[in-house]
């Protein structure tokens, strides 16, 4: 079976039936979507809903083996949930769960490999797994079921339907009254937005809230409400927000960086569409924050305001709003520390659902509005897909985070990469692994060109565009031509036949698969 | 059957199984959530919900014979986006429909009545019915089914499990961009929260947003997301926020209703429970707002502030707030012009969620945690039992609203009336229709005393309070017998064996049948 990216899937994967992705033109139809939420707490009706520990609220939520549990990954690499209930689920001896965050993070002794390893769980479900778990299940770590990768806007729909069903959702919050309503926009360890876990907290069978600041009730602001609550526990820490985007806010001083970003912010402002009211994406890291602040910049000279922002937040993009040059912003994701505490002060900047931003199954998200939208790659090829989560030699280095989605609903989507990380090509004939689909991929920029895909439904006008104000373009061979010339033709990676990681698309069907590297085990 | 309040009920109505009402006692066990909503937008592709006016909208989301459809009642009598609607729809030659708004309004030249002879409805389910409309339906209007008539706690999850299935939600907005992202509290004619409509919102098949506002994209406060939006329609006008409350916030000189409100904050500062961190639902009205000032003073005086307040919000309450006095509003409701644009400026006045302020199917509710309710009433009993339907010739006076919610759901429940209304009886030995069971009642006040249900949860608590505050009591009988002393024993209210509304509990159970007036036809 070889779906419309050319990728060659099996028909089904264990219980895994694959939908191979057909294109952008085929329709998908909706499935109904399945509730499980809201049986009364029992233990509202005491009068609160706190409970003295963690191991209390896993037992009151008749956590059994086999079930699935889910966090969201707000405070990245700085979160204090995830290790806290995981140890508490392994000292009650709960085993085989399948563990299904927003995003995995990075946490350390223990880590989340530890608890694969001692089978508290034995399948994962999220939007990446970079870092040590990706490198072990890319080399073979043990699980029941290969890992199902989704973009941010499949999973709200994946709840929905019951594709992935949440036993219990374990939601950190940084302010939380005892009854369950809570926010992430306040109190001394601030995440931002809590919109990855709205989905969860509206669809889960049980849902506790863990925060380490307890307020009186009720909790203003609410972010989430306490009609969805079961339990309330309250621990020393929930996380730390320094490590939420450490350095994302600052201006980097690679030049190679400001050459993409700033080429990035010529295109935006070359486009037709750069006018009164348009609308961008930048994203975090060192190129969308030098971006941002480009953009910035020409949208003042060109004395118009943009009307939102969306997506995850910088402290870039709370500039600009601040300089008056941004309406709103539409803040699913914090990646800072700045961005997290802008929500609460100013009532232009909104949480929202993360399946508002991305749900392609909803009645309309709010990337079918995007004008511009800056992506991050790791590898794209002459069919213009995008590689956002496998490194040269397999490894997982990165996740697909909103990467799919936002290509796709953005009408200007622009691929930022250099052409070479140190002796690896980024620019290839063939992805190791496709995630974004070529035919959603508007533009590359590289430090060597700019590079436009002629089979974009928005070429032509862009095309224009640049033409009219001077931005050369090169073919998508040319750079990879040059980035082959610079580091010698790739090896390829070598795999076995056991598939790894299923990599899903925004629509719930397959993209692509991820086999296991040999000789790595 | 005969139900926990003594009612005599049928086994069936038509095609309704009657569930008698068990008392407080008895948990319902709660029904699973049905979900039909969010297939997406066909129109959102093209870049624009808007449509050009209301037949197109209404024909773009497939209405047919026999279908359910809502409105909010946020304008009160000033709504003028149901007639138009209705207008339109019978234009269409579209009849039979399910008429389920939060509450039917009066609206005049056509009225409600006018869509029922004419066969464009033929079925009508609300929280009430109070006016032109619900004189005929207990004088026999023809009806297809009795009229079912839910406290607003219950209507949540009647629309959740499916026993209310709503077609097409028509949300009027002040404020809406073309995708659908809107809300109540900005624009000329801004009537406050939206929150009964988000349950329509997340669940009926298809949503169409009414707005004499078009904002830019995106709309800035959004209380409900385009994700559940199918179609936009600007007309000229949604409704006159004059008309919401007219009145409602001056201060009354009605000595007698002065001295009621008095005597209600007299027994809410006299409680235990009135210090910092106390909350209240006061209401809309004379005595509401009257003794929503008295509490004031009396917060003033004892140097403390309230949480919050909760449920429709006046200018009163407002103005509490503004005095320092309340911490937060949790408003579901705006029953003034004050309220309504109160919200948008200030950020710890909160728009929430009917189902999150009443819905007692949730994992809790605001009022599980609410301490003193006040309820308005056109009757009641020596058991305590209430009665805000029906007046004392079978006429439709009023509506269920939260009373009943409320009640249960309060620490201390304070029903407020005067005992004589003209030469009609208020406390009498059976109320004509039970709508309120006695035993969620703490304290009846009125211009004659103050009587204590013996039988209610904190009875001890609020005597012990009140005796030590020197508060005098008096029994329920003596007032009953006071106001029967005054007006002679009132004559029964005839009726035949029709059943023309079904009174729903919050627990979805029926508390009470309305029988067709005799002789009235």
């Amino acid at each position: 079976m070889i779906n419309a990216v050319g990728r060659e899937l099996p028909e089904r994967i264990g219980n895994y039936i694959v939908k191979p992705y057909a294109g952008p033109q085929e329709a998908i139809e909706a499935e109904a979507p399945v509730c499980s939420r809201r049986k009364p707490a029992k233990c509202a009706a005491a009068g609160t809903k706190l409970l003295p520990d963690l191991k209390a609220a896993i037992l009151a939520c008749g956590l059994k083996d086999g079930m699935t549990i889910s966090f969201h990954h707000s405070f990245r690499e700085g979160d204090k949930i995830i290790g806290q209930v995981l140890s508490a689920i392994k000292e009650l001896g709960i085993r085989g769960l399948c563990f299904a965050p927003s995003a995995v993070v990075n946490i350390k002794n223990p880590s989340i490999v530890d608890f694969v390893k001692d089978g508290t769980i034995n399948r994962i479900q999220a939007s990446g797994i970079r870092g040590e778990l990706g490198d072990a299940v890319v080399d073979g770590l043990e699980l029941a079921e290969p890992v199902i990768l989704r973009p941010h806007g499949a999973r709200p729909h994946a709840i929905e339907t019951g594709a992935l069903s949440i036993d219990v959702a374990f939601i950190g919050a940084s302010a939380a009254d005892e009854f369950g309503n809570c926010t992430g926009q306040i109190g001394p360890n601030a995440c931002g937005s809590l919109g990855y876990s709205f989905i969860d907290a509206a669809s889960a069978e049980h849902v506790v809230v863990i925060t380490d600041n307890l307020v009186p009730y009720p909790c203003v602001p609410m972010s989430i409400s306490q009609m969805y609550v079961d339990y309330v526990v309250k621990v020393a820490q929930i996380g730390d927000p320094k490590k939420i985007g450490a350095g994302a806010t600052r201006m980097t001083k690679n030049p190679r960086d400001l050459l993409i970003a700033q080429r990035c912010a010529d295109i935006m402002a070359a486009s037709r569409l750069f006018k009164d009211g348009y609308s961008f994406q930048t994203g975090a890291g060192a190129i969308p924050v030098a971006c941002t602040n480009y953009l910035a910049d020409y949208t003042e000279n060109a004395g118009i305001q943009a009307s939102f922002a969306l997506g995850g937040m910088t402290g870039a993009i709370v500039e600009m709003h601040k300089r008056g040059l941004l309406r709103s912003m539409l803040c699913s994701q914090s990646f800072d520390v700045v961005a997290a505490r802008a929500i609460a002060e100013n009532p232009t900047i909104l949480e929202i659902d993360n399946s508002m931003y991305a749900n392609m199954f909803n009645k309309s998200c709010a990337l079918d509005k995007l004008n511009f939208g800056i992506l991050g790659a790791l590898e794209v090829d002459t069919d213009f897909n995008i590689n956002i989560l496998t490194g040269s030699s397999g490894e997982m280095m990165g996740g697909l985070g909103g990467g799919p989605d936002v290509a796709d609903g953005a009408d200007i989507s622009i691929v930022t990469l250099p052409i070479i990380r140190g002796r690896i090509p980024s620019v290839v004939d063939r992805v190791f692994t496709c995630c974004t689909p070529g035919s959603s991929v508007a533009v590359v920029v590289t430090e060597a060109g700019i590079a436009l895909n002629p089979k974009h439904k928005n070429y032509e006008m862009l095309k224009e565009d640049l033409e009219k104000a001077g931005v050369k373009t090169v073919s998508i061979r040319y750079l990879r031509d040059m980035a082959y010339s610079l580091t010698g033709f790739p090896k390829p990676v070598e795999t076995s036949d056991k598939v790894t990681c299923i990599v899903e698309y925004r629509d719930g069907t397959v993209m692509d698969v991820i086999y296991q590297r040999k000789g790595e085990v």
